[in-house]
């Protein structure tokens, strides 16, 4: 494969980190064969051709499917609101593209089961954008696991707080309505089940409560009853047995980008936090027990693929480099190397623990995952 | 009151602290009637003379009746394992002692509404050991709520972490049997309860689930099944409508005497922990935009009574140090001062919420608090 | 201007830095011309050939005068050692190029001097590569400062310390000679200057002590004598009176890219650590007294240009963000727009000032800077 | 020895330091003879009688020389102004009593020799007030240097700050006059060579920098110079050979209590803050290289003796209890023990350092230490 093609559907929050992806991948890695900017589509032509220029792909169009016939694309980035993805992704998997496609897979369980059926008939590879999980650290940390560093896990904490819901003066909006959703349950509840997958696998059963901090808001006609709960707490089992929980918050003040990981085994600790992306802490108890104490262990070149940014130790890395990081796994995915990454196959188990999530929480009981 | 006469019953752990806090309370405060170290009770002669020695008691015996029948003893300082606090409490206040009896009340609610009912009968001062509460800082969070600086409490997460149950090769303890409660729940869950009613008032439900990280431990005979559970994690709300969890775990490696409060309002957050116990977090949404964050609050004199300790700011106070405020709270409520400070009063509200979550973990559901 | 036309001297650590920001400017900040990746030059005809593939440049040679002789060349990134600096610099500008050197200047004033005498003649714009100053954050400290929030800056502390020289077992290498100049003072001295520069002005005097924390090293042939010094510390005034010191250590166990400031005013207080660089402390007397304390401020899309990488605050930016920052500053210079960052002309206040700490260091003394 | 008879002078600050100290030590240790109020003395008799009754004390007198010569008196707490410290030190060791004075000795070098030549003459225990020493920690610091656990140690640095001079509109105090000394050197820097003295040895030679963030405050007269440096730094060679620097500051907003150590060494790093005293940080090669980094350590019973206050980790020390060890440390002394604490033949040291960078600062270049 000497070149691959790039077609991307939207040009928001996300779809200019995939654009930047696109951008740095084959530079950063050294490794990839060639990308083709190729196409870019958006709600209009003007505004496709704006952002095209601006990120560097050849052809724009106002009509998405105008990315997905074109013979010069090979892969499709999906990164328009998740009601789209289903019909974008069937489209683009129908004509034997490989997909990229942005969280959470769909509006509702039936959608999400859909597209990984669509995924399963193309033989295609088809994966979501869960760019958390990339973080070298994270990778670094399922190694420590893996080699039993901390013991068999036995209890799991993560947090996932933002504020940008936090202000009770603002008005209604949109996302407000039901018809977008949960809330918290899928708009963050998913990274957090993202880290789980990645570092635990499975779920099998949960216990959900949301709450409403301000169950009205005001429009310009007066107030108006808030259909989403931005606080949403999950108790969990996963299939090994351990428990734990998820907490999520949209309206968490003081909170910009926190998810907090507590991962607690029977020889040791880890923790972790995106705002503070570039370190994690580790406890063992092989340490001398008169030292024993967390470690803050800074991302280095030895936490792979950290070394292919920067070649010295501490530096730091940032949001838009594990985009990056994805979309080399996405590109070996597409040659046959072994990936890390969150398919289509993967992201269903995150879907359904979603689903039995809200019916948790709407029969105030534990419900077990199918 | 010229003086203060005191016994105190055990010289362990609690034992101790009180009796350095009945040694430090009026020196650190100067505004306290003379504290009479009366009479030591422990199991037998031999251990409650030497204690009585080293804390500076004036008498000593092997029978805790003795203490107080003692005409001397004013206030009794209940510090047994908690199986023992309700014969004691019952004599004592029948005697017409004031108690300062140990956290949590009793191993069951009964005993629990028992001791609330001699309390009342006796016209006594009956107070529980919740020390955490005492920190100075505790009290301006509380000033900060009451003033509105963060607006409405909406969401409220208190974690309460330690390790001395996280080692899977030690060998199963008299502690490990049902009798001795919960486990996590009663040991533990209490005190981030004792934060609650300080704080916030009253919760009206929980939703209870609690774990074995290691269900079975060894005996000189074999394997054995361990009957506590030493994770619990309580979903729950507040009489206000707050949501809200508690989390304990004493198998939680590297954590030492974490109680991490996180509290969300309108207008700010508030975070807390106690393993740095001499600062706390304030996020504002009154600061300008651009320099909003977190603010790390030292202790200093403006946080009474750190003032009657140190005049001098971020110089730290200690765990025992806030024994020795309890201490004069209770001096301050049998002086009929405005006091803070857990009674039986507020005691059985923890001890029923404790009940309830019991039985919530039992019954798999939400259960309301009577 | 169309196009820019970059010419890349140099592919190591920097030189695939400068790439990854010439790569990224336009898609991150969607408003500069069209660059062209022109010529990539290093050692060697294969090298350069395969690095200008990786990193995307059209032409590559084995000699840097090919670079500079392009037309299609308009600016040209110099990432090669520093003893190259002069003569490359001289030869760019003298060929109607834009520079953009890495830093320092050169290895020593006179050659620096030199560097600067050319780009005054050439008029072309030249700026030296220093990009922690070009941090969002800093950018914004500097806006607090000139605002005043602080009050009149009193005080200043610089560290700077990594641990890539701290093994005493590690062999002599060719950067322990002399003729690599002083060691951490202009290795790592003239960041922390490039702040001073940044956001206080100029240092009027010095007073300069170095160490060597190991004064031999092994070789083939026995130990050998380390002629530079892995330690410095500089105690300085700049020209507001203001006192202050930098100290700077290679040898420094633990420490990865820590470049911590602290800086007290009349009114405040503010720190930064570029281990954690998305986030600084600022500490106001405008704060009610009983709730001042340092806020941890965490960046975000207030502080420009953060908003052209991430629309959502505290998802971090990442070492090479910033020079893409640098990158855009440096285009934005050519295009006549305000811009930030040190020229030639600022970087040779840097340069004197090494100087002039290198011969107090050797006289033991306080010494002008010129 | 069954009793220790206690002269306390002064009942300030410190006094009621030494006060707690007093009153604490018998019930934290419970090895030591009884401890005997016996006499204080301050000012007047009126506020000797009040303090004794609060803190406990038999007799009061408004004469110290009353207290010194009580039969009943066996060590004399010394808590006074330095400008004191030589004529009580001297009465109560001729008058055979043993000495527990504040720091620093004295305001002059000269002074201070001759407290060291009392002491001598007089046989009797001669202890300074040098409490953060004490910290557990610390000592635990000094065991893991004397093993070697971080190699030789080649680079220290240590800042102590606080904030009680940086208001500038704070009207000129007393202390702003030369008389009372230089300023932070001698009031804060005697903290930091404390460290010195206790964890490294001796200081070898001195260059000191002193500067004033207001060189003038108001009167009721108008403005008027400040005598006094707030501010001091000083580059310093250890005996060892070891380079580092001392740093204080009096004007550090935001700083409340920090004593900031970071020490460097061969094979790793330790760092400390006093402002945290409950924990400190360790660095070592010897854990695997993915996972090194700074270990965050909690003061804990291993780490005697925490154990004597509280028998769980993590819960935390005061400032108040690194007295009580101070005291427990002086008991130890009189009864012969090995003890760890400031003498004054080590205070000497500390007082001609002092004296040193005095000059240095003074003649602008460095001075050895005779």
């Amino acid at each position: 494969m000497e070149t691959i093609g790039v077609g991307l559907i939207g040009s928001g929050f996300m779809g200019k980190a995939h654009a930047l992806a696109w951008n740095s991948v084959g530079p950063v890695f050294g490794d990839v064969p060639r990308i083709g900017l190729a196409h870019l589509g958006d709600a209009s032509d003007e505004l496709a051709r704006r952002k095209a220029d601006e990120f560097g792909f050849d052809r724009a169009s106002g009509d998405w499917r105008r990315v997905i016939e074109d013979p010069n694309v090979d892969v499709v980035s999906i990164t328009t609101p998740n009601k789209f993805h289903l019909e974008m992704a069937q489209a683009a998997l129908a004509a034997g593209k490989h997909v990229w496609c942005e969280k959470p897979m769909a509006p509702n369980l039936a959608d999400a089961e859909m597209m990984l059926a669509a995924a399963r008939a193309s033989g295609k590879v088809a994966v979501l954008g869960y760019n958390y999980i990339q973080n070298p650290l994270i990778r670094h940390i399922r190694r420590l696991l893996d080699e039993g560093v901390i013991g068999e896990v036995n209890h799991v904490r993560i947090e996932m707080d933002e504020d940008f819901m936090a202000d009770p003066e603002a008005p209604f909006q949109q996302r407000h309505e039901a018809a977008n959703g949960w809330g918290a349950l899928d708009d963050f509840g998913v990274h957090p089940l993202s880290f789980i997958v990645t570092l635990f696998g499975e779920v099998s059963k949960v216990m959900c409560d949301m709450a409403k901090p301000y169950p009205t808001r005001r429009t310009p006609e007066g107030d108006r009853d808030v259909e989403v709960h931005d606080l949403v707490t999950i108790l969990l089992r996963l299939n090994n047995g351990a428990s734990g929980f998820i907490a999520c918050s949209r309206t968490a003040w003081g909170r910009k980008g926190r998810i907090a990981l507590q991962i607690f085994g029977a020889k040791g600790s880890i923790t972790y936090d995106q705002e503070r992306m570039n370190e994690f802490q580790l406890y063992v108890t092989s340490d001398r027990e008169t030292e024993q104490g967390f470690r803050t262990i800074l991302s280095a070149p030895q936490h792979a693929p950290y070394d292919r940014f920067i070649p010295a130790p501490g530096h730091g890395l940032g949001f838009n480099d594990l985009k990056t990081i994805e979309c080399r796994q996405l590109i070996g995915r597409i040659l046959g190397q072994d990936s890390v990454g969150i398919t289509f196959e993967q992201g269903i188990l995150i879907e359904r623990t979603v689903a039995a999530a809200g019916a948790s929480f709407l029969e105030g009981r534990w419900v077990d995952i199918a």
